[in-house]
C-alpha cells in the first residue's frame, strides 16, 4: 500500500520565496466562507436534507469528470452506473472497483487533485486507492455516508458555505427554495438560478411545447412577442422572489442582435405556428438572447453565458444515456463581433453585470479582457469545466490580468454537482490565485500589501458584486 | 502613506541564479539609445518644443490604456477629460483623482507598471497615489512639468531617444519635420510614417473626397487606377525625402490579392464614380495594398501591418467621444492565406521589410514563426498594443523563437502617445527579452555570451535593420 | 574558438529542487530503446545499407528545418544544394559554410539544439561552428562519415533503434521492408506505413491516374467504389503483410463524413470520367477518409491524421525547388466539427486508434483534450514539425494533460528524414516530459513513484500501445 496524505504546500511553485508569499497569502484567504453562485446541486438534496446514497452515486455515477476518463479508457458507462438507476450493492462495488483500478488515468488531471483531497479530508482515507484495496475504500466512504454530519445540511456547514446557487427552470415552482427559505433551522443561503435555454431556441422541436408551459405557469398568454416578453418577466420576478441573483444560458455561439420590434413580432409568430425557418430562428434566438441583457438592465439578474459546447458528440452515447455524461466537446468561439449589438445597446447600462465563460482560452487576451477592460457591465468569467485546472487557472490569470485587471474577473465558480468536490474546489482556486500574485510579488510587479487585498476581493469581494449577493 | 519605489530587479524572476543571468544582460543594453519607429507623438510637440499642460493631459486624457480601465470601473470618460477640450484646473484636478482614487484597478497590468516608472524616475514622486494624496502627487506632477528641463526636445535627450517616428497622413506637408531636420540645435532624429489607411478603403463614404485631395496634393490626376499609383508613388517620395522609412497600415483583416490591371482599372473607375460594390471594394483594397508592397520593393521603405482590431466598437461612445478612446477590441486574424498573394510576388524579393504586429496571439507560433521562418522579407512585430506587457511579451518570445529564432522579430516599438512613457516601455521590453534569455542560459540551451549578443542585437541591431535606421 | 559542448543538465528548469527530480526521471527513462513509429527515413538507406555521401547531404540539403532558416536569412536554396542534385565537393562545402556562418540565426531553436547533439555526441565535433572553422567541422564530419560503424545499420544499433517506421506509397511493393525482414543479420525492426493521401483526394488532377495505377497494383478494377474499397483493402493487407502498424494521413482539413452507397457510387463514378465537380470532389474525400477509419476497425492500423498545413506556399519556389523545402505553413484547424462523423460511427470501436497530430496549438486544450478524454479510439499526438521544440512541447503537456492524461496521448514521434537527428529528438523529449513530470511532484500533485511510472509508460508504453508495437 501507498500512504495517501494532503500536502500543505500543493500547487505551490517550487521556487522557495515564491512558496513563501503564496503560503502567506493563502493563509489569509484559506477560511473565508464558500460562496458558490454558480452549481449543479439538486435543491432536493439542502431543503429535504436526503442522505447520500453509497459511494458510487456519491462520487462517480453523477460526475461526468470522473466517468469520461474511464470511459475514454474503456470501460463503458452503464458499468459505472451511468443511465442505470439505483444500483444494487455488487454494482455499486464493481463501479467503484474500476475508479481505484484505474487510479493512474488521473494522474495529471484536476479530478485527481479533487478526488485525493476529498477522500482524505473528508473520508479520512489515508491509502492511495487501487484494485486492491477498492472495497476497503468503498467501506470507508459508506460508513461515512451513514453519519448524520455526512448529510447535506450539515455540510453546508462543515464546508462552511455561505451561498450555494441551484440551476433551475424557469417553470420551476422553487418550492425546494421557499421551504428552505421559510426553514428557521437553516442558516445558510440557498438561490435558484434562472437557466432559461431551452425557452431561446425557437428552432428546437419541443419550443412551442416549453412556450405553452410557459404561459400556463405565468398565467400570460405566449401567443405575442410581448406575451412571451411578459411571461419571461413575471418568471424572473417569480425567481427574484425567491432570492435569485442571476440567469445563465449556454447556446452554441455567443451571437447576438436586435431585431424591429414588428420584426420580432412577426418571426415569433412563425415560430409559434411551426413556420419558422432555421435562419429566422436563429434571428430570434439572438434577439430573445439580447431582450434578457434588457431585463436584466432593469431587474438587476446579473447574466452568465458559456456558450460553444457541441453537447452529446457522440449520437449513440446521447442515445443510450442521455445528456451530461461527459461527451460534451468545446468548439471555437468568436466575442467580439457576436456581443456588439448586446454591448451596444446595455454594455454601459448601470445595472447590468454580464458574466462570459469560455472553454476557448484564444479570446482571454485577445476579446475578453480588452472588452472587460472597456465596459463596466462585463466582467471575465474564471476557467470552467475542462479549464478548471490548475494549469489552465495559471494561464488565465496571465492572459487576462494585464488587460482586464482582478476587479473584472468573476469570482470562483465551482459549476458542479458533485456536493463534495465543493470545498476542494474552491480551496484549489485560492491556492492559484495566491501563486499568481505571489508571482507578482517576487517580481517587484506588486507590492505584497497589495496582492493580500487582491485575493481577499477575489475570494469574499468579486463574487459578492458580480452576483449582486 | 505608502512609500512608492522601483526595485531594481523588477520583473526578474525569483529564481537567484536566472536573476543572476538577467540582471547581467539586461546591465549589458540598459543604456542603449530608445529607437522608436513606430509611435503615436504628435511631431508638432517636437519641432515646437511645446510644453506639456498640466498632469491629466500629460498622463491620463490622451491615453486610451489609462482611460479604458477607469471607464470600467464606472468612471465616465468626460470626466476623464476625454472629448472635453482643454481642461480647467478644477477639472484637471478632479481627473487626476479619479486616477489616484483608482490605483487599484491597475495592479497586475503594464499600465500602473508604466506609470510607476514616470511616477518615481521622472517625476520624482515618492508614495503610492491615493484619494487622499492625489493633490499632491497633482502637485508635483504639475511642478515638473513647469520646469524647462520637461520640455519634449530637452526629454528627448535625457530619455535619450535616437530616433523618433510619428505617424502621419500621405497628404500632410511634414513642414514640423522639415523644419525639425533644418534646425542645427536638434541633434536628434525624428521621422514622419506614411499612414495610408483611409486612401486604401475604397468602400469608405470619404474615400472620394480622400483620393481628391491626393490629386490636388500630389498634383497628380486621380481619375484612373495609373494615376492613384502615380500620386501614391509621388507621396511616398515626399515622405521618403523628409526621412520617412516605414509605411504603417491597419485594416480589418490582412487579405491580400492581385488584380488584373485592366480589372484594377475597371473597379477603380467605378470606385470613382460612386458605383463600386462592396464586394469590388473589398477586391480593390486588396490589390492597393499588394501594390504598396511593390512599392516598398522599388522605395525600400519597411511595411508595417497591424490588422483586426474592431475599432470603436461601442456605438455611442464613439458619437459622444470619437475615436482613440479605449473601445477598439481585436478580432481573430489569419495570415496565412491572406498574405499569400502578396507574398507569392513580392516575399522573396531583397528589397521588401514587412513586419507583420497582432493582437491575436495564436498566429504566433502557428503562422508568424514557420512564415518569417522561410520568408526573407517576414519579420514577426512584437507584442503591441494589448499585449505590449510582460506574461504577454513572455509568451510572444517562447512563441515565435522556436520556429523563426530571434533574427526574424522586429525591434520594440512602442506604439504610444504618451511620451513619458517611452523610457519605461522600452526598460520593460529590455528586461523582459533579458529574461527569456537568461532561462535559455540557466537551462542550457545558450552559452551567455551568445545570449549578450542576441540581447544587443534585439535591442539595437534588429530595428535597425528592419526600420533602415 | 568557442568550445562546444552539451550540458548534462540541459533542458532541466534552473530551480535546484525541480532539477533534481527531473534528473532522476531522466535518467530512469535516457538509456530506453528508440520507438520511432512515424518517420521520412527512405527504407533503401536501412536495406541497401548506404553510406551517407558527404556532410551537407548529411545535415542540410534534405532537412527543410535547417534550409528554411538559412532561406529566411538571405542564402538562396540551391547554394544549400536543394534542388541541385549530387553536389560536387567545392559546392558542398560552400554549402556547409553557409550553415556555420549563419549558426547564430539558430540561436533558441530546436534545430540548433539538435546540430549541437549531434555535432558533440555523434561527430565528436568540440567547437561552436563559425565561417572560419567551417572547413575544419566539414572535415571532422566527413571523416565520420567514411568509418563503417557510421552507415545507417550500424547507427540502427548504436541510437538503439528498436522500431523505424517509413512512410511509403500504397502502390510501393515494399521490397525494400521485404528483403530486410528476411535478413537474418538485421536484428532491429523497420516498418512501412500506409499513406495514401493522393489516392484520397478525388479533385487532384493525378487522381485518376494514381487510381489507375492502384487498380493494376492490386489487380483489383476501380471502376466502381466498391473496387476502390476492395483495392484499397487489398493494399492495406499487402502492408500488413510486410509489418506495417498504422496508415497515415494529410488533408488540407480534418474534415469527415458519410455518404449513402449510392451517393458514393455516383461521385465516384463522376471522378473516374472526369466529370466531378470540386464540392463532390470535397464530399467524396471526407467519406474515404471514413471509410479508412471502417477498415482501421477491420484491420487494426493505427491511423494517424495531420492536417491544416499550406504545402508550397511559395508558387516560384514550389516551381524551381519541389516540395518539402520548407514553405510549407500551418493554417488553424477544427476538431470537433470535423471528426464528429467518423467519431459518431467508428470512435467507440475497441479495435480502433486515431492520433491527431496537429499544428495549432489552440486545439490542444480546447479540442483534442477534451475529445481523447471521451473517445477510447483517439489519442493526441505529440507536438510535431514546428512544435517539436522545448517551449512548444512543455505548452503541450499543460494544455492536454488536465483533460485527457497522460495515456491518451501518443508516444513520440520524430517525423525526420534527418537520420543523425532521432537520438537527439528522442532524447529532448524524455527530458521535457520528465520536467513536466517533475514540476507536478515539486507542486505535490504527483507522487515521485507515480511520475516514474508515467515517465516510462510515456516513452516506452504508449508508443507500443498506440502503434501495436
Amino acid at each position: 500500500m501507498t500512504s495517501l496524505a494532503l500536502h500543505p504546500d500543493r500547487l505551490f511553485p517550487a521556487d522557495p520565496s515564491t512558496r513563501e508569499v503564496a503560503r502567506r497569502l493563502y493563509d489569509s484567504v484559506k477560511d473565508l466562507p464558500i460562496i458558490s453562485p454558480h452549481s449543479h446541486v439538486p435543491p432536493e438534496w439542502i431543503s429535504d436534507d436526503i442522505p447520500f446514497r453509497d459511494p458510487t452515486s456519491l462520487l462517480i455515477t453523477p460526475d461526468h469528470y470522473v466517468t469520461r476518463l474511464l470511459h475514454a479508457h474503456g470501460v463503458p458507462l452503464h458499468e459505472l452506473g451511468v443511465g442505470a438507476g439505483e444500483l444494487d450493492e455488487d454494482a455499486s462495488r464493481a463501479a467503484f472497483r474500476h475508479l481505484c483500478a484505474h487510479w493512474g488515468v488521473y494522474a495529471g488531471t484536476p479530478v485527481r487533485y479533487w478526488l485525493e483531497s476529498e477522500l482524505v479530508d473528508i473520508f479520512g482515507v489515508t491509502e492511495v486507492p487501487t484494485a486492491q484495496n477498492a472495497d476497503a475504500v468503498y467501506d470507508q466512504v459508506a460508513e461515512w455516508i451513514a453519519r448524520d454530519s455526512s448529510r447535506p445540511r450539515a455540510l453546508m456547514e462543515s464546508f462552511d458555505i455561505e451561498v450555494l446557487a441551484t440551476t433551475d427552470d424557469p417553470c420551476d415552482d422553487l418550492a425546494h427554495h421557499k421551504a428552505l427559505s421559510e426553514d428557521p433551522t437553516f442558516s445558510r443561503r440557498m438561490v435558484p438560478t434562472f437557466r432559461p435555454d431551452r425557452y431561446l431556441e425557437p428552432g428546437r422541436t419541443d419550443w412551442n411545447a416549453h412556450t405553452d408551459r410557459l404561459a400556463e405557469v405565468s398565467g400570460i398568454a405566449c401567443d405575442s412577442w410581448a406575451g412571451w416578453v411578459a411571461a419571461m418577466e413575471n418568471r424572473r420576478e417569480h425567481f427574484r422572489a425567491h432570492g435569485a441573483v442571476s440567469t445563465d444560458h449556454s447556446h452554441k455561439d455567443l451571437r447576438t442582435d436586435v431585431l424591429e420590434v414588428a420584426d420580432a413580432e412577426r418571426i415569433y409568430a412563425a415560430a409559434r405556428s411551426g413556420s419558422i425557418t432555421a435562419h429566422q430562428a436563429e434571428a430570434l434566438q439572438r434577439h430573445m438572447l439580447t431582450e434578457m441583457a434588457r431585463m436584466a438592465t432593469d431587474d438587476g439578474m446579473t447574466m452568465t453565458l458559456h456558450p460553444a459546447v457541441a453537447r452529446n458528440h457522440h449520437g449513440p452515447t446521447f442515445e443510450r444515456y442521455g445528456a451530461d455524461v461527459g461527451a460534451d466537446i468545446p468548439v471555437d468561439v468568436e466575442v467580439t463581433r457576436a456581443l456588439a449589438p448586446l454591448l451596444n445597446r446595455y454594455g454601459t447600462s448601470p445595472n447590468l453585470r454580464l458574466v462570459v465563460f469560455t472553454m476557448d482560452e484564444t479570446v482571454f487576451s485577445r476579446e475578453l479582457g480588452p472588452l472587460a477592460g472597456f465596459y463596466p457591465s462585463l466582467y471575465v468569467g474564471v476557467p470552467w469545466w475542462f479549464l478548471d485546472a490548475p494549469d489552465a487557472i495559471r494561464r488565465f490569470r496571465k492572459a487576462v490580468t494585464e488587460s482586464a485587471g482582478f476587479g473584472k474577473t468573476s469570482g470562483f465558480i465551482d459549476d458542479t454537482r458533485a456536493f463534495c468536490s465543493i470545498p476542494a474546489r474552491h480551496d484549489m482556486s485560492r491556492r492559484l490565485d495566491s501563486v499568481h500574485l505571489a508571482e507578482l510579488v517576487v517580481e517587484h510587479r506588486l507590492r505584497e500589501e497589495e496582492a493580500a487585498e487582491v485575493v481577499h476581493a477575489l475570494v469574499a469581494d468579486n463574487p459578492r458584486k458580480v452576483f449582486s449577493l
